[in-house]
């Protein structure tokens, strides 16, 4: 019965809510709490947590705020009995996107603010609960648009603060990863693809629900020896996408 | 006649002062107009200038304000008389120390917000200047520490948010390279080496003066063919340097 902690819950097109309802659909054998956060309860977060018989629990986390990660922590810690958190899934961010030029951004502190600042913030406070956990897994949900191994590829695509927040949360990662190795962590990015959502648009590759349980085969997957790297998910007949991704759950340079 | 501006020039023990007075020692034939920047003018950098016979003139600039870096632009254009910028050196940073852990890192905001947002800044704002220069070389200084390909090697150095802002700010030189490709610009970063400054400490590799330097050679050496590129810096003989760094003047990996 593995515990999870999704951030980044609020949006009824999003990626973390089509996470809660694939994990929530799963045998209780196997997944058991899942603690669903966002800054408040959105009527779409809501709907989802009230049809869960109990499974999935709401925590307002606000990821820019160190207060609130650690009422949250504390929250969570009651919710979980002390039993501590198996599965992290940083997924809370924002976009940024300049069709202007890079030289128009004015959004470059504020997105690497949230996306990395706040993924570090939930990080730090969820620690020693994870520590308590028994697969001690930290999933930090990135993107192929941070890669530098893939950035010739996407250097038209005009969101420069989010590649460089993807970037820089990698490398938080890597960080994080090599920091708790030994304590059994396994801290790994994951590029869910482009999606249908509102940060993906509607012409993106994907519905939210394929990207959420290809990312979440990864989540189950990934072990110690996977601690510290970057994949893709893997879509069973997209392998060989020759579009913007590829979807063939294999390590993604960084 | 090559005009030049750096900024993060208020430091005795600085890279800036160190490349200000190297550049400052070239025949006036090859080094033209140096402007230096720093939030203010201290007196190491006001000896310099002082000293300088008219070539380095200060500039007040704080990195991290914007209307501090178009002021600063505006009286930099007014310097050189409408004939452009040749290169811009960003060159000011900070550094962040978290010798307790990652989880205890409390300045990752602060790091990103000057190291990436400050040279995004800076960068912008003389975007028109170098535009109507000869050179438009835009020169970010960045740190191996900041690499993938070496972050193994890295790994056991506690300077967890000035590695990530070093992998952002790569990222962003990586995306302005690419913007201006087509202009004629070279967008480059620059691992100084490992220096006995303020930043560097006193066990380091190398003094600011031999860093300055070899810097100064990349700077000269870079064409448009290098554009997008992150180099090392080459020291004679210490090309195999086994220890933290090499110093072979040749590209890094991201």
């Amino acid at each position: 019965m593995t515990t999870y902690l999704i951030t980044g819950c609020s949006r009824g097109r999003g990626l973390g809510l089509a996470m809660l309802k694939h994990l929530s659909s799963k045998p209780s054998e196997q997944v058991g709490t899942i603690i669903a956060t966002a800054r408040q309860q959105t009527p779409a977060l809501k709907k989802v947590v009230d049809g869960s018989a109990g499974r999935i629990v709401f925590v307002a986390l606000d990821i820019t705020d160190v207060t609130s990660t650690k009422k949250a922590a504390a929250e969570a810690e009651h919710i979980l009995h002390g039993k501590g958190l198996d599965v992290l899934v940083n997924n809370a961010a924002i976009h940024s996107y300049s069709p202007n030029g890079i030289q128009e951004m004015d959004d470059l502190d504020n997105v690497l603010h949230v996306n990395i600042g706040g993924t570090h913030n939930v990080t730090r406070a969820f620690i020693p609960l994870l520590e308590k956990g028994k697969q001690k897994k930290i999933i930090n949900i990135s993107s192929t648009v941070g890669s530098f191994g893939m950035a010739e590829r996407y250097a038209p695509l005009p969101y420069h603060g989010y590649k460089i927040s993807k970037t820089g949360l990698n490398m938080l990662t890597y960080q994080y990863a090599h920091s708790f190795a030994e304590k059994g962590f396994t801290v790994v990015a994951i590029s869910p693809g482009w999606l249908k959502t509102d940060l993906g648009g509607s012409i993106a590759d994907l519905p939210p629900e394929t990207g959420a349980e290809a990312t979440l085969n990864i989540v189950f997957r990934v072990q110690k020896e996977d601690n510290g790297k970057f994949y893709n998910i893997h879509v069973p007949g997209w392998e060989n996408h020759e579009g913007i991704n590829a979807y063939a759950g294999e390590i993604v340079p960084w």
